[in-house]
């Protein structure tokens, strides 16, 4: 048998190699690293220095108060049902304005869970109306843009990211927000990488991580919060949802997604991050997300309301412990 | 109030115009689209014309009988659970070697569900060799290649497509493979664009699509019903799974996540798909994926497993039966 070795990935002849600056980089193409390196060229060719719409990026974001990242790592633990849950909750306190965006664009689901398919979104002077689903809360999504909901949105990264620095840059959320929500997709690429670049200036609150109890949905978290450590990005906290199944027959209840390794809250305490709870998976919540009814108007007494409201006042907490300390330094 | 208009998508100044020939394309930067795109210098600059590395690629593809793709749209859908449990299943017939590629980069989850984390790949003169899991079955993935599996991946999509082509160009998968499955990650973007493009010339049999029953995830499944088509990829059926939880104390059944408008059967019928079965939602397979063991092994008489296994039937006669079509033809 021939020698063999085992190839990691920073040993790739991919794309970018070891230590590449990165094609955004002021270095692109002129580093050491782009000695060799197939992409010398082109990124040699790409335009330099910060991005001129940067400015026009943070005048639209510091009229924000607090802009909170939902993460996960793995698809389908219920980042966008999260995402739709804490938007009606903070606006339900009519004392806020509130915004959420949309930056699963091959996949955008927020229109439907809150009640807002078919809108469209309308364009002035001052920018990109968002669709109001209340009078406090504002959506952004590709969905509003397509002309067929039903067609593939086929997009690389690159023009993913374009459409992403329009969402920063031209959506006129009104005179100011108290927050933005950013539902994003699964993964740590560009969506991920785009958003926290841009936003990285104003400064994002930080991110809140959903995951679900079963290790392969773990490991995807673990590498969503390396992600965040390596951005620079706070992590509020996280939520174990779909968290034990009760029985309508009988309410014995089950574990669907069973904690093979002690779930999210064994995690937290091994990474010292804050858990916010666990929500317990009810259909109901499904339903009302299938329909875009509201949940808490619905069944606001049942215990999924109340751990969500909990998670949701924990979270509120962690954001005004954030301002705390900048007031303290200040 | 200023006169307003609805923007769609094609009127967005996105980095591609409408009609964009594509960077890959020998008219990039060249074409009528490209007149007056910020991109038409850097799509020049690119290299053009067949991907020098096809010749290769189509030879390590023609060894591969069937290759079948796994998609979703919405993520947790069950598509990594039920690529495991195809690969499983095909494997249990001793007369077939199969191939499980793990294309989902950001999120690598087949590795555990096939009992193989902690493996790493080697590199000889013939390529890189798969991780075997049965004496039959090999799988890829990226998380044989990190050197800690709770690194975040955060690559961008131009990074992703260069490893998807070094799987299909440099995997040895020894001297054939009856079938390939390949597990992607949820949407409609780089890896999905970046396979199928790469295995055009040498053929796939098509796509396996896995759905859950409610409306939400239906949304994504038509968006990737449209990219198959558009793409070219023959949908050899869907799947409806977590269709339907048995609770263990009372037997009595629940809808987890509810078919609001029918489900993945109905959904079949509109479009002209074939409908595969309906897998129940047994917390089993799970707890199966999270310790690496084959669920059939296990549970071989579980009604899940003789659902998965019915399915597993029908795409093997789809596959055959396109066999036929080709036969008639030739």
């Amino acid at each position: 048998m021939s020698p063999s070795k085992e190839p990691t990935v920073s040993e790739l002849p991919a794309p970018e190699p070891e230590h590449c600056p990165g094609p955004e980089s002021e270095k692109a193409g002129q580093d050491e690293a782009c000695v060799g390196c197939a992409n010398k060229e082109i990124c040699e060719s790409l335009p330099k220095g910060p991005d001129p719409d940067l400015p026009e990026i943070n005048k639209r974001l510091n009229m924000i108060d607090h802009k909170i990242l939902v993460l996960s790592g793995k698809g389908g633990v219920g980042k966008s049902t999260f995402t739709s849950m804490l938007s009606w909750a903070l606006a339900a306190d009519d004392q806020l304005e509130v915004g959420a965006m949309d930056l699963d664009i091959c996949g955008p689901s927020l229109p439907r869970m809150l009640g807002a398919e078919g809108e469209s979104i309308h364009q002035s002077n001052s920018g990109w109306t968002p669709v109001y689903v209340a009078d406090n809360l504002g959506l952004m999504s590709i969905l509003f843009m397509l002309p067929d909901p039903d067609s593939a949105i086929i997009w690389r990264g690159s023009k993913k990211n374009g459409l992403i620095k329009q969402f920063l840059k031209d959506v006129d959320w009104g005179d100011r927000l108290d927050y933005l929500v950013v539902d994003t997709p699964p993964g740590t690429s560009d969506e991920h990488l785009s958003v926290t670049t841009y936003m990285k200036e104003v400064g994002i609150d930080g991110a809140l991580i959903v995951t679900t109890p079963q290790e392969v949905a773990l490991l995807d978290v673990r590498k969503e919060i390396d992600f965040c450590r390596k951005a620079g990005i706070k992590i509020l906290g996280l939520v174990e949802n779909m968290s034990g199944f009760v029985c309508p027959n009988c309410q014995g209840e089950s574990q669907i997604f069973k904690p093979t390794t002690g779930g999210g809250e064994s995690l937290c305490t091994e990474l010292g991050i804050e858990f916010l709870g666990l929500v317990p998976l009810d259909p109901r919540i499904g339903k009302c997300c299938d329909s875009g009814q509201c949940f808490f108007d619905d069944y606001g007494d049942s215990p999924a309301a109340e751990a969500i409201l909990d998670v949701v006042d924990k979270l509120r907490d962690q954001v005004e412990l954030s301002l705390g300390d900048l007031s303290l330094k200040g």
